[in-house]
C-alpha cells in the first residue's frame, strides 16, 4: 500500500449545516497536508443501502492507499463499534452498522475495531461522532499511523441484507432496483455474469407492466424518450431512457421488483 | 497565530451557478497554494441568522490561523462596510451586516474595516463583491498580509438581535428554535449552563402541545420515532427523534417558541 | 501559458451519486498533485445552454493554464467527439455537442479532437465517459502533456443556437432570458454595448406585463421587493429584486422573452 494521504468522504450530512466543513477543519488541524475528496454527502438520511452502493461503485477508482471515511450513523451515541476494514488497496473507516459490509471480502480483508481514545477529540459528544471520532481517526490514519495501533483485530461485522436476484418457478429471473441516480437511471442488482452463470439468455425486462427488449450498448441506440436496459458503469444492468428519466416515467425506485424473461 | 493558509467559506451562493467556483478561481489566481474548505454554500438566501449559527458551531474546530470567508450579503453594492474580525485564533472576513456579530467578543477581538482597494479586483461590480472584493482580500490574507495593512481599526459592528431565553411569570423557561438541521433536529437557544446559572432543574419541554420529558444522553435512549431533548454537538439543547425528523413531525422550524418546565 | 495544474469542473452529475468523486479519484490516481475546483455539478440534466452560460461567466476569473473539464454529455456512448479548445489562457475539455461553443473564438483558438486511447482508462464503459475518458485526459493534461500529443487538430465544432437580441419593427429591442440564478435573478442576453452599438438609449423593460424603468446601479437603489434592471456581474443585464426573487415574482425563466423600449 502506498502512503496514505487521500481521504474520501461518504456521509448523509448534506452540505448546508456545516457538519462536513467541521469534519474537514478537524482533519486539517491534525494533518494540514491531508487531501480530502467528497464522494457524497447527500445520501438519504441514515440510508445504509444507498451509501453502500455509492461507496462500492466509486471506491475502485481511487488511488491505492485512499482512506474512505464513511459516516452514515443512525446509532451514534449507542454501543455500535467504530471499525476499519483493511483491504489490499484501501482503508474503510465507519460505524459497524452494515454500511461497510458491501465492500468487505471475508477471505482477503481484515477488520480492526477502533478503541484507543488517543485518536479521538478530547471531548466526545453523543450526537456527532463524525466530528469527534471519525474525522480525527481518519486524519491520524492519513499521517501514516497504522490502524493496528488504534484498536484490536476482530472477526465479525454487521451485514445488511443483500438483495440477490433469484430464479422463480416460471424460470424468470427476479431482480430488484438497488439505486436510482440523478438522471433517473434505475440500477438493478443484476450483473451480466448472473446470466452466464446460469446459462440464461437475456430476452426482455418486465417492470411496472412495461416490456424492455434486449440489452442496449449505449443510450443512443434507442430514440430519445425510449426505455432501454444497459450494462451500467458500475457493472450492474440499469434501466434508463435516452435523454430522459426512467425513474420518473416508471414511477419506480429503490426496492421495486421486476422480472427478466429468457430467450426461448 | 500560525501561518494563515486555510480559507473556509460560508455563503448563500448555492453550488449551481458557479459563483463559488469563480471565487475560488480568484483566490487561486492570487495564492496558488491556498487551501479552501467549504463550510456551507446552502445558507437560505440572505439569511444572516442561519449563517451566524453555522459559522459559530463549525469554526471552533478549525486550525488556528484559518480565514473564514463569509458572504451573506443582501446589501451588496450599498454602503455597508467590509470588515475583518480578528480573534485570538482566527480571522473572519465578511460584510458588516450582523453576520459576524455572533462570533465577535467585544473584550478580546479587534475589528478592521477594509478600505484599501489594492486588495480588490481592478474592476468591481455592484452585484458580486464575493468575487471582486471578498475573495481577493481572503486570498491576500492567506499569503500572510496583515489585515491592519488593508484598512483601519474600528470599534463597532452591526449586530443581529440575539434571541435569548428568558423566564416568564409562571417561572417557565421560554426558548426559541434557532436552527433546523438536515435531520430535522431543532436546535434551541438554550444551553445547559442557563439552568445551572438560575438554579433551575430541567423537567420537560412543551413544544407545539407535545411534552418531552427529561434530557436524554443519546438518541438511542429513546425508541425509534420517539421525541427527545438532548445536548447537541454545538452545545445547545436540541429537540430530536431517534431515527426520525423532529422538524417534520412537529411542523416546527426557526423562530418557533417553546417552554421548559422545571422540576417541582 | 503557465504550468497546467488546476482542473475546474462543470458537470450535471449532481453531488449525491458519487460520479464526481469517482472522477476525482481517477484524476488523483494519475496526478496526485492535481488541484481540483468545482464550478458546478448541478447543471440541469443534459442542459447544454445552462452549462455554457455558467462556464462563460466563471472561467475568465481562473488563473492562466486552468483546465476546464466540462461533462454535459447526453450523447455519451454515441459517435460524438471529445475535444479540447485551446485558448490563449485556458484549455477547455468536453464533448463536441455545443457546450464549448460559447467560449470558442474562431479567430484565436484551436480545436483538438482527442483520439489517443493511451490517455483513457483501459476499460471504457458506454455510459460514464466522465470517469473513463474525460477525467484521465484532464489529469494527463494537468501533468503538462500537450493536447497536440493526444489527438488531431480540427477546424469545426458543433454550435448551439445563440439567442441574440434583435430590434423589431416597432424599434423595440427584443431580448431573452438565458439563465436564472439561485437568487431568482434573470440574466438576459443583452449587454450594455448592444445599446451603444445601435445608438439606442435604454428606457424601460417590458416583461410579463410589468414595466421596469431605467437601469439601476445597485440592488439597494430600489426598495426591498421592487423590480429592477441592472448590469450583472457577468456583463449581461439582469432583472432582479432587491432582497427578493424576480424569477418567482414574474414566474419567468430561461427562454422567456421581453422587450426594451428606448428613450423617446
Amino acid at each position: 500500500m502506498k502512503e496514505n494521504y487521500l481521504i474520501a468522504m461518504v456521509t448523509d450530512f448534506g452540505l448546508k449545516d456545516g457538519f462536513v466543513g467541521t469534519m474537514k477543519g478537524v482533519i486539517l488541524g491534525i494533518n494540514p497536508s491531508a487531501k480530502i475528496v467528497d464522494i457524497s454527502h447527500d445520501i438519504s438520511p441514515q440510508n445504509i443501502m444507498e451509501a453502500s452502493y455509492v461507496l462500492k461503485s466509486s471506491s475502485p477508482y481511487f488511488p491505492d492507499g485512499t482512506i474512505f471515511l464513511v459516516v452514515i450513523d443512525p446509532g451514534v451515541g449507542s454501543a455500535r463499534k467504530v471499525i476499519i476494514i483493511k483491504t489490499s488497496r484501501f482503508l474503510y473507516l465507519g460505524p459497524d452498522n452494515g454500511v461497510l459490509s458491501g465492500i468487505y471480502n471475508q477471505k482477503e480483508d481484515e477488520i480492526i475495531e477502533i478503541t484507543d481514545k488517543t485518536y479521538f477529540l478530547p471531548e466526545i459528544s453523543n450526537t456527532f461522532h463524525g466530528r469527534d471520532i471519525f474525522a480525527p481517526v481518519a486524519a491520524y490514519l492519513s499521517t501514516g499511523i497504522s490502524p493496528y495501533l488504534m484498536g484490536v483485530k476482530t472477526g465479525n461485522i454487521k451485514t445488511i441484507n443483500n438483495i440477490d436476484p433469484f430464479i422463480d418457478a416460471q424460470n424468470r429471473v427476479c431482480g430488484t432496483i438497488i439505486y436510482k441516480d440523478i438522471f433517473g437511471n434505475l440500477i438493478t442488482n443484476l450483473r451480466e455474469d448472473f446470466f452466464h452463470k446460469y446459462g440464461i439468455d437475456f430476452k426482455n425486462i418486465n417492470i411496472k407492466d412495461r416490456i424492455i427488449n434486449g440489452l442496449s450498448n449505449s443510450y443512443s441506440e434507442k430514440s430519445p424518450g425510449e426505455l432501454l436496459a444497459i450494462k451500467g458503469s458500475s457493472g450492474y444492468i440499469e434501466i434508463a431512457i435516452n435523454q430522459g428519466n426512467a425513474g420518473e416515467l416508471l414511477q419506480a425506485g429503490i426496492g421495486d421488483r421486476f422480472t427478466v424473461n429468457s430467450e426461448q
